[in-house]
């Protein structure tokens, strides 16, 4: 028993889970959250929490507001209400002080805290592994940290060793339960052999439109007109969107990989790579020829055409290819993303999540998702 | 601040995740086992847990198997290492007794305890309350206690107010992450509008199969010969248990429905239901011609005949639908189940989740991590 006896000197089981269940119905998990970059994303993150906040708190999860921060202003205080009047006075905020904002959200260690990085900026990331091993938790959609220079992955990983978090779902089809899917299956022993799929919403979207009736780039100006697109069309049709996802899932799986090892074949001319957004699109039409000519070959054969990543546990690739007429990713529709794991348990038969991969709405419910993993990390009784 | 410190109080956050991280390598959370019903999915967890264990002491999760019970042997002991010597023990032990189980488990409250009953058995679920109330968790892939009685389901929740969980995402799709999709959309504010979809691999092989090129007769023997059905044939091929499903995923999203709530279209004709299994396999060739015609009547609309299941937020059902040839349901290949979530969230394109959903390695993977989604939630480091 003197294994055990130790295991409780080290990490006591909170009341409220001991056997005795002792004082369960009270006990809360009071949780700061810290926002960085309250765009649509974020706005809609607190949209949703405050949707829910009341049942959260009946579930034992108090969630407080402590922080909110972009490049040019920073608001510090606590909200547990109305997230309007927060939101007015961030306006009114004076500049950020990045030192001083992970330091408030855990009220001098006080709190539980929850960094939430709707930023988007690479500089935001190099905070990471400090507040991680500040014991700060950190959420994103970003796919910057997971995608980006390994050292820096490495360090966050390591950061987390002292129980704080860090998640990132909804880096990889938003909402849809990608990340946590592949963790479960690595956690109970499971291997991965490959995954591959349709990793771009915008992509997804383009390529199920694409009919050979309409020019290629026709297309690409409505998804443009839509909102579908990046401002510049260009940051989807590269691939490097979906190259930065494979990598995120690839190191998932403990695969030390970097974005230049994905082999990526971009749908952007390369005499139009270095132009600006307005030349680009002025000249889009570039794009039809070949892509009319990718199309007919494709249906030539009796097959789709469809923009995938794949990784087969050494070799990353993102590009066309054409799938045949049972192959789902043939079929999906609007901006389905389309994920498929292969593992030693899945290996006749994948294990497939599908699903739209983008908007604020689910995009945000991907982080809160994370936050509330947190909080049950954290006891809460969800 | 009162508000916190009293939360403080009353649930201290573990040394090992607070915002200092104190003495984070060395923390260990220990979660005693207890199997109850050691046949396939048992064994084949208890394997599992074997082949992960180490990795799993290394992240702060030390798991114990304390206890293995059937109808007729009760082994109690504490074993980590090999599981050879217990199973060995066990089919040497004495008589169970059934309340000497859990309190052997917990060791007298000073250990967290997971209940994995894996018996099927419909009177071990009536003990699951009890052991939630006394702070045992209770994990199974079984649907009897999510698809039985209401008055029992209802007193099953409300035992786990106290901190103590239930688990049984296994029950639909066993390794499939089907329950956890569900809860983890519902927790982040969204609604359920309907599920529907493939939910029982037995009926997905038979379906995928059925080309009318062979009797459907001769098909349900080779599934039977194959293992892929029950013993007999008529337990799924009377749609109960794609039902049981049904109902435990409407339960989870909140509806106080009942198995007699469903619409359920049985494959087998009246005048074999109550026959005895030989009997039946003797007439089982009374399926063809029904089966046969309803074959034909979707050829001749171009679609596809499956067995699917669908709950509207009102309305269950159960029974042979003619998918067109967009609809999932037409493809997927072997055993794959398929489920498909409308919320509001995902209104116009629903959030699929696919692959096969039987067998006992992938049950026992689902029964597993929900026993290191405890785990976390007890403090492990996963």
């Amino acid at each position: 028993m003197s294994a055990v006896l130790t295991d409780r000197r080290i990490a006591p089981f909170p009341p409220h889970m001991g056997a005795r269940g002792a004082c369960a119905r009270t006990a809360t998990t009071t949780i700061a959250l810290g926002l960085i970059g309250p765009g649509k994303v974020g706005r809609a993150l607190l949209a949703q929490w405050a949707d829910v906040a009341p049942r959260l708190r009946a579930q034992g999860v108090d969630v407080v507001l402590r922080g909110v921060m972009d490049r040019r202003r920073m608001w510090l205080g606590a909200a547990r209400g109305s997230l309007d009047a927060v939101m007015s006075d961030f306006d009114a905020a004076p500049s950020p002080d990045v030192h001083r904002f992970g330091p408030h959200l855990v009220d001098e260690g006080r709190l539980q805290a929850v960094v939430i990085d709707c930023s988007g900026s690479d500089e935001v990331v190099d905070h990471y592994a400090r507040w991680l091993s500040q014991g700060l938790h950190v959420v994103t959609p970003s796919k910057r940290a997971g995608s980006g220079p390994i050292e820096r992955w490495h360090a966050i990983r390591n950061a987390t060793r002292n129980g704080a978090r860090f998640r990132h779902e909804a880096s990889v089809g938003a909402g849809l339960p990608v990340i946590q899917t592949l963790r479960s299956q690595l956690d109970t022993g499971d291997d991965l052999l490959g995954v591959d799929g349709v990793l771009s919403g915008t992509l997804a979207w383009l390529f199920h439109r694409f009919d050979g009736s309409r020019p290629f780039s026709h297309l690409v100006r409505e998804a443009h007109d839509l909102g579908y697109t990046e401002p510049d069309p260009r940051d989807d049709l590269s691939g490097l969107d979906v190259a930065r996802k494979l990598v995120i899932l690839a190191r998932e799986a403990g695969h030390s990989i970097a974005l230049d090892d994905v082999e990526v074949e971009s749908l952007v001319p390369a005499h139009l790579r270095e132009v600006p957004p307005d030349a680009f699109l002025a000249q889009i039409d570039a794009l039809d020829a070949p892509m009319q000519a990718r199309f007919d070959a494709a249906r030539e054969r009796g097959r789709a055409l469809r923009y995938v990543a794949s990784f087969d546990g050494r070799d990353a690739r993102v590009g066309l290819a054409m799938p045949g007429p049972d192959d789902a990713t043939s079929h999906g529709r609007l901006t389905d993303n389309l994920i498929r794991f292969r593992t030693r348990r899945y290996a006749d038969n994948p294990l497939v999540v599908q699903g739209p991969g983008a908007g604020p709405e689910v995009t945000a419910a991907g982080v809160f998702g994370d936050v509330l993993a947190i909080a049950q990390y954290l006891g809460a009784r969800l």
